[in-house]
């Protein structure tokens, strides 16, 4: 049974390979009546652009929505929304090498062993081309969250070991790291300089926050809302962990130190991260991601081929340093998308 | 759209409160033919039980499983296999005060917010009681990981601050913290008394390791193995972070740290923890879960209660000092639910 | 993947058997706050019953249900509400011939193709048995009709080739048959005075009609409302044909006859039965299922063994002459399912 | 909830409104390594096409189905399948009219109640145009019923009255009302021609057979295959009615007539219509499907207006005389894709 729908009831089937003629994303579920324009989808597709530094995609993607249904003079209609995104600039015959040899970190060995075939140009379905769709379906499922004054950042915590002291929300796109400490801009700059001369790459962590959720979304016991988040940002491919609030730190506190107090006005802290038994307890959903550095690397690397045999790869073309700032709009367009869904899913009992 | 059934192939619905008459689950999609014994759960269940230390719950639950449907002369037949929990030992009246008070830290307030009513006796349907339900459910998933020798185990890596600093699978239920660890367990039990005198709690880390996965398990792209994992740990109510393989220390570490070089003989390393791209790659899975310390402390807190007027609240009564080991045995059984779950699914493209 | 839950928002998993020791439902999905207790469902039970009458299964279940879970002080909390009703009165002695002969007309041969194993005794799962725990959820699923007006209403339209030529919906369970129109009793009794004499059984039709559907319930384009209940009437064993208004007679149907003209004050006809383009259009809906002869019948018949041997069967025991009148509520049933989960359905997008 | 998503592990999303620029389907859950093709999908595309006769569709489509996604150098991949159709020959001004007035029988009123707007042109979603989408993913369900050598045939047993009275399986796409008796042709064609003058139009009734199906196909209780191929056939827009085997017809029939004897060679008759207590018997499935007739008459008829007031309509402009023989194709598809569906959940138990 597969696995390429999001949501309950705000549901997203996305679609389409690296090297395809298009991908794109199905809605089914978004409520009637809500403004919808293809601009609105573009500008979030914008962010996930690359951007002009170095370490940034080689390929250049002008990336335009077309909204083929379920939207009639600029309003949703309540029938299944069809985005499409035609891919441009393909360059199949870089991989070709890549069909007989799996590269160490990708899907390709184990799509090989789940499916018996794969597409090997550009990683394919497994590629983080897919995360286009992502971004598009979440510019939709915002237009939800815009009725209920919900709004959704994220941003870099931590890039190749270098942390963001500070959180200043309008500085955050000024810089090619989605970093909202200005301060630590130089020196994740020279990180990249630096690593970037060694064919190798970077990871770090984001944090996406939500403010303006209204309490007691989520759903006992199995999908509750920290679940449904940490499946979320875990289904995007570079990421290896997930907190909720204070994370793993929780494990080294004491109750005492753990509990958010409770007054008239409200929490007197969030440990919590926004969330109690699973739901939404109206302070600010906390959530940080681990994003492991890109697997394509110029160093030479052990790996094998579809016959078994050892075999040295060194990844040449064009891949990019790190998967952020790219992969921040992406984590936020997955929340959202679990928000949009868990609002609706609070309907059916209201 | 409530949340209370887990799986899509082997879905697994649990049911049932803290202080009602009984608690369950329905385990639909249960392949036939598999001996089933109401002892095989009952041992299950065993490992869940406190154990003789002072920081075990105090509650004495012989829990014993009925098995109401769906095995025929011992074994599974297709059909629904109905298993019932009879809850013992229930004294509402402890709770009497919590109907007015929501205790910090707990669901009582989400819960009231989400519904508009709760049951609020030993925390109704967020109790952690409601896990023996999938702990049951999780040693029938075990009979469908039994006939491919997958292998799962879960024991405490950290516990109040305390680290193990070796894995000894075959002592680790031999103390009360399922640490794989003996010479670390006299530290642990140090804590225990220190912080239980302080009426206070602690939290800590639990590794999930699974052996003998076959590659290619998992859906790209939204229920990448990686993605149901976190989901299923995270649906469990103390875990307020998940890591696979490398997690979180992934964002400081290179491309070629990171990268498990391939060589005929398998992977050289695994900071993949076993899944590369959303799918098993045939190595080890290895799963962290941070689990935060219990809420219900001894020491004064700040609250309010249902009016929104500020409480001084001290919960009496009988609670641990730490959802360790309790915790543990049901994080094994969501990792037993999600493989059996993503087995069945695997061989519908197979 | 198994096929035991109904619903999608309002979802009813059934299970047990036959000959188990009990069966029942659990409700994922009931809103809160809604008032409920056993005496509501024993209410409905009670008209599952079989009646005075000689063609009335012998066997006497003074069936009641238990709720176990999700109702908190005779409210409804929002959490799984779960029904169980014990079995009594088995002798599955009476079927010990059954666990080597396939019974033609049931589904101990496709159960055992299916399964490679199946609980002979009483049909198991297949038994008739289970519907009990459907109109249970019946009348849970009622209450929230309620809450809008809705009321749903089944009965015999015709009975071993006698039709009933009238409605009078206060008399039509004064009699055995579920019949409106109390000048066909008769004939229907001596209908089966003459085919029990024979050792045979009857089939009939039923209809089911709903009164008070607010407009605009239905979910295109595959739940369209009339495809989800011929889908319920359908998953009711006896059933083999459902139509909905006009049915097969539209077939022959001009256009200009078929059409329902619409005036200000509603439709002039109810050709549609009350649905159009699958969504309910406010009229009353109207369905109308074909009900097949029992299958046990006293006559003997030609089958085979597991075997595959020729062997002569003829039914013993207990059995009724027709799955009317107690099929009836159970269609009942499966519209009030239908409808309350399309109600809470649509909230999603108002 | 929306439903625009049929199947469950075999799972076809449609997407598309009549006059919008395109319509599609994407598949997901389709096992990886089956040939596929456009031009068998065109195939199947273009018997859904007018045929030469007067009473069919004025509107010219030479559907083209364009693969987008999840097939690699002919072989699908295991991921999800886009398959869009271009919309051409839109004339939208037609309709204008509509987006003010209700069509009798049409779904103008309940969508305009359900969602509050609706694309008006040419009955937007609502459209039968909505069904290329479900035949071309039907040609692709057939390429996983070939593996089985699996036969799905659907032609017309009765059109304006006029019955079929033989089954010539070689003859039926020869004359342009799929009908499997020559000799009711030149019957039919009159009736056409009679119709057609008065401005009105015809239904009929068209039987689907499925040979070669294994036995044990099939989800109890509630996934019975009979009630999800109730489901399948009645969600396409003009069928009112559903009956396996013999129907309504078992209404009237004694246990006796209406049970299949068997015998070491399979069933002696085949009143069940291949299908016991929901689950295949690997004898021929025969179901039909009453087909009203189209609501859009040139006669004028009675209806209202968006604000309620009462108006007199004359429906202008290219409509067929009836919805046969363009549905037959997509009755078989629906077939079609519930039997690849149930084929691959079988799997899962097996």
């Amino acid at each position: 049974m597969a696995g390429n729908t999001f949501g309950k009831i705000f549901r997203v089937t996305t679609w389409g390979e690296s090297h395809g003629p298009a991908l794109g994303a199905v809605i089914d579920g978004c409520p009637p009546r809500l403004l919808l324009a293809a601009a609105d989808i573009d500008e979030a597709l914008a962010r996930r652009r690359p951007g002009v530094q170095t370490h940034a995609t080689s390929r250049r993607e002008p990336d335009r929505v077309e909204i083929l249904s379920g939207v009639f003079e600029g309003l949703t209609t309540g029938t299944p929304i069809s985005l499409i995104i035609y891919n441009r600039d393909v360059r199949s015959r870089d991989y070709e090498e890549f069909r007989e040899i799996f590269r160490p970190g990708h899907g390709d060995f184990t799509y090989q062993a789940k499916y018996g075939i794969r597409d090997h140009r550009g990683g394919g379905r497994a590629s983080a081309r897919e995360t286009a769709a992502r971004v598009a379906a979440g510019a939709v499922a915002q237009k939800i969250l815009d009725t209920q004054d919900i709004h959704v950042v994220a941003f870099t915590v931590e890039f190749g070991g270098v942390r963001a002291q500070r959180v200043e929300e309008a500085t955050m796109w000024n810089n090619p790291f989605a970093c909202p400490d200005p301060e630590a801009v130089p020196a994740m700059a020279a990180r990249v300089m630096e690593v970037q001369a060694q064919g190798d790459s970077l990871g770090g962590i984001v944090e996406v926050r939500v403010h303006g959720c209204p309490p007691g979304l989520g759903e006992p016991v199995f999908d509750k809302l920290d679940a449904a988040l940490a499946h979320a940002l875990m289904s995007v491919g570079a990421v290896k962990g997930v907190e909720i609030g204070s994370g793993f730190a929780a494990a080294r506190l004491l109750g005492s130190e753990n509990n958010d107090p409770m007054g008239p006005q409200g929490f007197a802290s969030n440990q919590a991260g926004g969330i109690l038994a699973g739901l939404s307890n109206s302070d600010d959903i906390v959530i940080k991601a681990a994003v492991k550095p890109i697997p394509s690397i110029s160093q030479e690397q052990d790996t094998i081929d579809v016959h078994g045999q050892a075999r040295k790869l060194r990844v040449k073309g064009r891949h990019d340093v790190s998967a952020i700032p790219r992969i921040v709009p992406v984590l936020e367009a997955m929340v959202r998308l679990t928000l949009a869904d868990f609002l609706l899913r609070q309907r059916t009992i209201a």
